[in-house]
């Protein structure tokens, strides 16, 4: 495994231990469990000690001298961030359309220019494994550029059995090529195919009946997700998928509310999903049963951003007892970015969250949404050894100095990938 | 000089190479004179010749073995980014308001705390000479690794002759010291200090008979800014303070329109201004007087995003003829940020600027408003070989993957100095 790491003389080592289990919310999101003049031992991947620098040198004073030191004396040191929404493996790219729209094209020229999603989803089908692995390396390196040690990642450019597979395989293959953790999603009910345009109960059968039993039968996925908004699945279409996956072992999550209230945040809560995405217009009612169910708020800030909307009602939702969470959305069409640090600026700066709050959003929290607070999201004795050393000194600053790639090193499974 | 530097097979060099002269308006701020397989040479500081690749080959072809060979395959390749609009020669920093202004605290909670802008004021004040330098380079470092080779720099934290002063010559040390030019302008008029509160005009004829003919005689500025707002300086006492300063040389700018109408972008277009800036709330009236007098119009959406105010309407201005330019506003407290990249994403998402018309707002038309389109801002044979090599294939790429810094190589005069 190579040599250890010890990191030491942190400014601020932000640990978010947790003392109890599940995603946090209202003050607890801000407990940081910050130690100064902190250390880390890495070692075989994981994390070995954790501490003060005084008390790391007293525990290893007999093996000091084997490790690589880090000297992060004016520096913050925190968990790998987590990003636990994206659409990461799809084809081709879509910067002619954003140009095209900006110079004055209506949604109709750009339909009959082959342009929107279904352009993704004729890229994506016309792509082989290989193409698609290489263009989401290119994007998980960006990732890990930005701090990013953990992703999920959505099928639903396919839209057909044999490329929702296909770009299943293709996140497992990154699972094993790539450091970055990749947790995978089933989103085959991320839009209607154009050749189901009409009769749609069949496309939700083709999805309950042929998709979901294979992806589970391969064990491809570990979440099952529904784009429930008007004119794409109903609420009703979007339960059945939902607990058609929960059939086969599937965790329900729901891209909920994003255009219109549309009942999304009240079905998350109703199915048991770990977490609602999106939520831009979601209601009272729909935040208070997501409060009572403990169902996450996946936010997407840059989204927002992106489709010149107002961002979610972050602050409010936290006050409301929500556990709340933020995640770049990548992907080609409204959100085609990959900086985790840019998502935590926009969850101060639109949703009012504290600098506290955001960094809980994109590490801890964002891990709980995807299952993975077992292994990550918070700096802990057993846990992965995935850290980021960033040039800000402090977590205040890391949220202020806005719109930057503050990251100067990062670890992943104890191995410097970065810096 | 060294070595020459020979940048080969270009996917895009975007030269923005122009054929008349002053700032660029409506289509012309499209016409970015695109070479494909495009190739420069820079030898002693500037471009020597540019062309495609096959031309500069044969021009070349009894020198090639003796430059450093740059592969650009793939690669975008531009002019090196200008900002026209900073304060970065301030003291401190105020990540810690930030957070407690998100924690809930109100505007005379943060003025109790000693906040704002007199907590810049008094940190300036109190910073040595040497200790603006030192934290102003670590700033200038970040926008060179944003693609950023010429800033523009107010004085105006000093708001007492000795402190602006002060911080016009730290600006004159870095125009030595670091391989970014940049551009000084004083700004006396930024904010009306505490201790002249409810006697404004002794503070404007301080400004006028004292600051101005120092500044003035010693040769630290190029420019004269005033904020003109509601509760800072009124349009009459601006108009009183940037015509003292055309007798003394300096061109005038001016803070217009940024929170309130309020005469700004008239009295830009009446006293001849080189740009107006921020212009949040510029009548259509102000608009179309810049237009007939040519007044660029300094737009700053990152600042815009970071108060949650709706930005300026750029679209519409670069329709009524006004030659727009873009800027970090980089500053302590309405945007800490030195990326130009994401400043002009944010000039198409929340603007609607198409991507040509940003990156010449972010070059050709933001060297126009310094008054150093003669050398900077465009690639032509003779100007200063500032340049960018893009980790992207081409412009519209620039702007649609959004909120990540793109450079992978910058060359300041001749010099790599990143990558
Ligand atoms: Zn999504
Ligand atoms: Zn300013």
């Amino acid at each position: 495994m190579g040599k250890p790491f010890w990191i030491k003389h942190a400014a601020q080592l932000v640990t978010l231990a947790y003392k109890s289990p599940g995603p946090r919310v209202k003050e607890a999101m801000s407990e940081l469990a910050i130690i100064e003049d902190g250390s880390v031992w890495l070692e075989d991947g994981v994390i070995q000690a954790i501490g003060t620098t005084t008390e790391l040198a007293i525990h290893y004073a007999d093996r000091a001298t084997e490790a690589d030191v880090i000297d992060a004396t004016g520096h913050l040191v925190t968990p790998g961030l987590v990003d636990p929404h994206t659409h990461l493996a799809f084809g081709g790219s879509r910067e002619r359309e954003f140009e095209m729209r900006l110079e004055g094209a209506t949604y109709m020229d750009i339909m009959n220019a082959g342009g929107g999603i279904h352009a993704t989803t004729r890229m994506t089908r016309e792509a082989t494994e290989d193409e698609l692995v290489q263009q989401s390396v290119g994007r998980l390196d960006s990732f890990l550029a930005h701090g990013v040690t953990t992703v999920e990642g959505k099928s639903g450019y396919g839209l057909d059995l044999e490329t929702e597979l296909k770009q299943l395989r293709v996140m497992k293959r990154l699972q094993a090529e790539h450091p970055i953790d990749i947790v995978p999603t089933f989103m085959g009910a991320h839009a209607v195919p154009t050749e189901y345009k009409g009769h749609e109960e069949e496309y939700v059968d083709l999805i309950i009946k042929e998709m979901l039993p294979i992806v589970a039968r391969e064990k491809l996925a570990q979440f099952n997700d529904v784009f429930c908004e008007v004119g794409v699945f109903t609420p009703e279409q979007s339960e059945r998928i939902l607990e058609a996956g929960k059939l086969y072992g599937l965790t329900p999550k729901i891209h909920a509310d994003e255009i219109e209230p549309y009942q999304g945040a009240e079905l998350a809560a109703k199915v048991g999903a770990i977490s609602a995405e999106h939520l831009l217009k979601a209601t009272d009612e729909g935040i208070q049963a997501m409060a009572e169910q403990g169902v996450i708020a996946c936010l997407l800030p840059a989204t927002a951003l992106y489709l010149r909307e107002t961002a979610a009602r972050g602050r409010a939702m936290i006050d409301a007892g929500v556990p709340v969470a933020i995640s770049t959305d990548c992907n080609p069409g409204s959100s085609p970015t990959t900086s985790m640090p840019l998502v935590m600026n926009l969850a101060c700066i639109s949703m009012r969250l504290t600098p506290a709050e955001s960094l809980c959003a994109a590490t801890y929290n964002a891990a709980c949404a995807i299952q993975m607070e077992d292994k990550v999201g918070s700096l802990e004795v057993g846990k992965q050894a995935d850290i980021v050393l960033w040039n800000v000194r402090n977590y205040q600053e890391l949220q202020y100095l806005f719109g930057v790639n503050h990251v100067k090193c990062v670890w992943k499974k104890g191995t410097k990938v970065i810096g």
